[in-house]
């Protein structure tokens, strides 16, 4: 029997030239040995999968813990969808019983702060509207783990991300229907449905994040995951999407969807989840971990699949602009000194989704920094430097996604 | 444990009114109970899944032989891509010993018919050049089942499709770098690298499958199929993709790519997959099966779902155009008397993908009879009538694919 594997994704390559010139296919020899399959850097790899994530690829995962779990770098490939059995988890509570997966579409929603507020259930949402969306979801602490003071928290590298299609209602189908938006609302607040723990204050672990209401207008109420009901771990029977935004405020599981004046007053948008400056604690003033910046990074070659051989080579990565459509990615094999264009390989899914990209080069032995640097359609180029804040979050510095490699 | 289930896509409807105006929400009663989930007619669900792709998930497959395993028609969603773990298979021999997966970049193929035949690994490949194809792959005898006079062969509904997404590299591309297709060639020519049964003559059984030479012009050696290595059931570590062309001609475990003055003597080119008519048996005056033509089906409501509850209801399903773009999809309701143009949802994937479509309806009780009906961007409508061969092959016709469906 076969699962489907992890690629090792070997770098076979033969014979040299100068770099960055487009790699045809000229005089490489027939080589086919691979460079050997290693563990990357520090990895807790021999962790097994929790059981409620068993039915994920162990061999593209790596387990930071039961409510953490990572794509290897070199597991994403270039077919722009991430397979659900590949997807990151992180989870601030513990999943619900699966019992609220038993009859998906009795799973009720209260839809509040519109002019006729209501509970429905997922079987009346479905006969409401429908919408498909691909989109990248990434937890906003996904690269923290390039922060040199270590921050706490999952020291994610580049894996608590993946581009998946949702299917769901649109919210603005749904708050039309009920009357629309009640006035005066600023906030589209999404409540989870985890089960809470006894004794102590609700607000201290509830998960529930409010965004800018504008963020309702691409934002669904969604069922299907990759062609799939949403798994359990994944927030299903039902999950707010909100394209563009962090992980986080894409809440699981969702009970209440309310249209509201205030942000929540939950400690996980009160004071968690802020841009908090270093040496300060989280408060409403600091900015709110909302809308995604411009971001990429490279897959291949990859660190955990050891040394390259010198020849031709095509550079592969991943590149999306976030709350806006990514534009264009250079790739950089002098860390940074000087760029070349990537293009783009495969459909473009949208705004929200990433591209796969990929440069030609031919490299001679040596020692490289490979780096990429995506631009979006507002002209806002990728951050160089990390913002640097206490907890580590939304590191999109293209510096501290760079790649030493190699080549032999 | 939670595996990645098949949907009980329930459809939890309530209240009535006339048909065919938009859904919105309307009255509808907050009704929860869904309709129960019940096997396809004669579908022989109980059979296990084979131990080579036991990886696929079994509550969305329909398992006929060893090698001829569907999908499921409520098994589709919205999503556009083909979970890799719900992709239909269908051999025609069985597949290699995994040993092939264990290096997959020493796999070799031999490319001739340029002006500088040689052979090359999967590893070389891999440095000559990428490209990403979104492709509806379909079994030729997709649709077989509703052939009245049950030709031989497996009677498919319509799950042996799915939508995949390829990574490789460009045939063309290869074909340049080795000098170009050599003069006087008409066809390309594939071999798989299935073992062969001893004792008879190899062109009785082997895959080797011959398309015009235009079709090299999209195709790849591809070594990814969503976002992974190629499993070995579905041709890894190398096959060959001819976007818009029927399942069989994408060559699994291809040994050799042949650019060639004429079509191969082997059987399943010469005599099989023949359009063959009534009465006929299988020869090369008759078309081969190459590409696909429009073709659409409805995939909710879903017969095995049970019957349908009255009020507003989404019917969504899937529309390609096969060696075209599709460009619009229409449904009715009543067997095809009257026709309303459905909207395509989530992103356009591009030439040979499918995409997904919805039209919101709201439904009395009664019975009726759901049919789509696709049209490509050269303006060729989907067929009415299938056309009548021995074998069942490329049944597109929009009246054997309509649904009978009780609405209560």
């Amino acid at each position: 029997m076969e699962t489907v594997p992890h690629p090792a994704r070997r770098h076979v390559l033969a014979g040299s030239a100068a770099a960055l010139v487009a790699a045809g296919f000229g005089r490489a020899a027939a080589q086919t040995a691979g460079a050997p399959v290693s563990s990357p850097a520090g990895s807790p790899a021999a962790k097994p999968l929790p059981a409620y994530v068993a039915w994920k690829d162990p061999s593209a995962m790596i387990v930071h813990s039961s409510n953490t779990v990572e794509t290897r770098r070199s597991a994403f490939g270039t077919s722009v969808v991430t397979p659900s059995n590949q997807l990151y988890i992180r989870n601030n509570l513990p999943p619900p019983s699966d019992d609220i997966v038993a009859d998906r579409d009795a799973w009720q929603v209260a839809i509040a702060g519109v002019k006729n507020p209501r509970t429905l259930t997922v079987g009346e949402l479905k006969t409401m509207g429908l919408a498909t969306v691909a989109m990248v979801l990434q937890c906003s602490g996904n690269g923290r783990g390039y922060f040199p003071d270590k921050p706490s928290g999952t020291p994610w590298q580049v894996g608590a991300a993946g581009c998946v299609v949702w299917s769901g209602v649109p919210v603005r189908v749904v708050a039309e229907a009920l009357g629309g938006v009640a006035g005066g609302m600023k906030y589209m607040t999404s409540t989870g449905g985890e089960k809470l723990p006894e004794g102590i204050d609700p607000k201290s672990v509830m998960v529930e994040r409010s965004v800018p209401l504008e963020a309702m207008e691409d934002a669904l109420l969604a069922w299907e995951m990759n062609d799939d009901p949403i798994p359990l771990a994944h927030g299903g029977p039902l999950r707010v999407i909100v394209p563009g935004y962090n992980g986080v405020n894409n809440v699981k599981y969702v009970k209440q969807l309310a249209f509201t004046p205030e942000q929540s007053e939950a400690n996980i948008q009160k004071t968690g989840y802020r841009l908090s400056p270093p040496g300060t604690k989280g408060n409403p003033s600091q900015p709110s971990i909302w809308s995604m910046a411009p971001k990429s990074w490279i897959t291949s070659p990859a660190p955990e699949n050891g040394s390259v051989k010198a020849g031709p080579l095509q550079i592969t990565g991943l590149a999306f602009g976030g709350l806006h459509a990514v534009d264009r990615v250079e790739v950089s094999i002098d860390g940074g000194k000087t760029w070349n264009q990537a293009r783009f390989v495969g459909p473009d899914l949208g705004r929200y989704a990433w591209r796969p990209f990929v440069l030609a080069v031919r490299l001679e032995p040596g020692t490289y920094t490979l780096a990429s640097r995506a631009t979006d359609a507002t002209g806002t180029v990728q951050e160089e430097m990390r913002i640097e804040n206490v907890s580590g979050y939304v590191n999109s510095s293209w510096r501290d996604h760079a790649l030493q490699v190699t080549v032999a």
